[in-house]
């Protein structure tokens, strides 16, 4: 049953015995696919658990059709959590995942992905080629993409991510996010040792930023299950809205412990990459919730992991892989195209710490919210002379 | 978080601050949901465990466009399935969720699901809504429905479904749609009493039809856990690929006792009407693969069903809901668009037996494979004189 060959648009009319025109843009086929490396600093650094950011060296991916429309995405390298760097995606994309693709049809979505996994591994590289598809299709069909996924509402409601540094300084930054765009939604990266630390941390934001304000944190793997215990509990006049990874899932029994234990949603994050994990893990009562991140999982992927979360009647959250603009427009389009991620807050507001885009247009927070970015595709054009400015792959 | 209003595609420009031009099909609306019910007789009456149907007395569901276009999809009542009628379905649509969902985007699927969702029940009316829609998002793009869910093929294996009657005449009729359209599957209706009568056809079929061929059987609840268990047994030289709810799953540890010895998948049907479903059936141990029915889920709830077997590790199947030529073609265009419905023969041959077609053009069988009807939407058209002939609800 299963085919090799990519549907092939021409042939579709000889069996039905139906006279309506083929669409020509049926006909469109996946001409060529570019990684580009690029790198643009970050104006401050920021430190977790689990690693540390201070310049986004990213990897812009273009899929060209045979009309000539060019899809885009980026992806991300976090060789800490995936094991991918930015030269090991170029390679995947160049050297592995281009040649299987190119000749397939450009909606032939489906295939595209049972051809790239046949190949293991490489989330973001594979992400970024869906995502780039997508943004293709939908400026083939002049309809955006966030309408294409299903189109729930128009906006989501943005949350923070505060990386490591002194109390008083993690709550200034949360105090001027809610005076500049509005935010009232912070993620605290936890994990340290002494675990004080975080708690003040977590304490100081809290008064900084009222009672109204969400808080919730993440730990990155980097306490033992105990240590998250003892976080969690004196973390109880605070008011967390969930949490995150406190412990490593590899520690099995401990976690299953800590989350049993838990009273508010236990995300799971790097431990669920892919659906089967998902499963896996929500069923091993690692976690109760998970992340969503279209930059490992992209949009086919990314609603395969929201339609099971919502099937097994748990929720999911967009997550941030500390997403350039271009990740953010993507991670903004599919969490509002649907309902069970448009009901939480997400993490989208790290591009404002870049030190310039790829974009033409500015991305914008108001009031707490990010409006998707209407338009055919995701939406967004890029800047062709930032884009040869910042790439790293030649003179 | 959750907005009640419809995406407002004219505000979007508002926020990103990007220039391009709005595509003027994003901002169409539904404007009018009509049902239309009509009845077509078959040539033979199709008999089974749990029912029997004589008359397609199904309803036509058109989704019309602020832009003019128009949607279609149909409705079959399944009384004994989902407790909706011809005139229930009619009702539903028209007096509950029309009123709810005219004047929203076309493209706001999501919200319609929402809002669809706030009324208990009705899942085939609120599936032959939800196919329309898909049906009306394709004819503005001029894209086929099949190529926005995904895709993966452009044809599907078929399977036929054979109704009770005499072991001679289930295997002639076998023969004859293996001569006539190369059909090599046949689902064998079973759950009577004696056992012995549906062994006795499904020996008769095997001989008729050669080892080459699949063959599996549905008892639609019929029998007890320890009939099908016997039953199982005794066909063991036939050969069966699969099982379908062979006794009730709210005989549940009779049920769970029998899949768990069961050494082909135990597919789960009418117990398993939603993605919740799935998940309750699969873990209880009820079933270890789930069937697939656009008349029950429509596009978005079967992409739901077949994402979350798919994280849960389980086969689906493409199910017939006893299709007519319409939804024949809705679960051709959803079944080819997913690598996993696609991996396994479908059950799309029943509109056969219908003496006549509310299509203009003829849908096609040949060498045991039906290929997707491509153009735009669903790329069928309704034969307005044909549909005035056999609709019931005017003089």
């Amino acid at each position: 049953m299963t085919t090799t060959e990519a549907p092939e648009a021409t042939l579709a009319n000889l069996a039905g015995g139906y006279g309506p025109t083929l669409a020509m843009h049926e006909s469109a086929k996946i001409a060529s696919v570019h990684a580009i490396p690029y790198a643009i600093p970050y104006r401050k650094p920021l430190n977790f658990a689990s690693g540390s950011i201070s310049v986004a060296d990213n990897v812009v991916v273009q899929v060209r059709t045979s009309d000539g429309v060019v899809g885009t995405a980026e992806a991300l390298p976090r060789p800490y959590t995936y094991g991918e760097t930015q030269s090991s995606i170029v390679a995947a994309i160049e050297d592995v995942f281009a040649p299987s693709i190119v000749g397939l049809g450009l909606f032939a979505r489906e295939q595209v992905r049972a051809r790239v996994d046949r190949t293991v591994g490489n989330p973001s590289a594979k992400a970024a080629i869906d995502m780039a598809i997508w943004d293709a299709i939908g400026r083939t069909l002049d309809v955006s993409v966030h309408k294409l996924l299903g189109g729930y509402t128009d906006s989501l409601t943005v949350s923070h991510m505060l990386g490591f540094a002194a109390p008083a300084q993690v709550a200034a930054e949360a105090v001027q996010l809610y005076e500049r765009y509005g935010i009232q939604s912070f993620k605290i990266k936890v994990g340290r040792r002494p675990i004080q630390d975080d708690i003040a941390v977590c304490r100081a934001v809290r008064e900084a930023v009222g009672s109204q304000a969400e808080i919730y944190i993440d730990g990155n793997r980097g306490w033992s299950a105990a240590e998250a215990s003892q976080a969690i509990s004196r973390l109880g006049d605070v008011g967390l809205a969930r949490v995150e990874e406190l412990c490593p899932a590899d520690d099995v029994l401990s976690r299953r412990w800590l989350v049993q234990q838990c009273s508010v949603p236990f995300v799971a994050d790097e431990s669920v990459p892919t659906p089967a994990d998902v499963t896996r893990e929500i069923l091993s009562g690692a976690a109760t919730a998970v992340n969503i991140k279209v930059a490992r999982t992209g949009f086919s992927d990314s609603l395969r992991v929201a339609n099971l979360a919502e099937g097994l009647g748990i929720p999911s959250n967009i997550g941030n892989q500390i997403d350039g603009h271009i990740t953010t427009a993507c991670s903004l389009a599919f969490g509002a195209s649907q309902r069970v991620t448009a009901r939480h807050s997400a993490e989208l507001s790290n591009y404002l710490d870049l030190e310039d885009s790829l974009l033409t247009g500015p991305l914008s927070i108001e009031g707490g919210e990010m409006r998707v970015v209407d338009g055919s595709g995701l939406g967004f054009e890029i800047d062709e002379s930032k884009l040869e400015h910042y790439r790293i792959d030649n003179a």
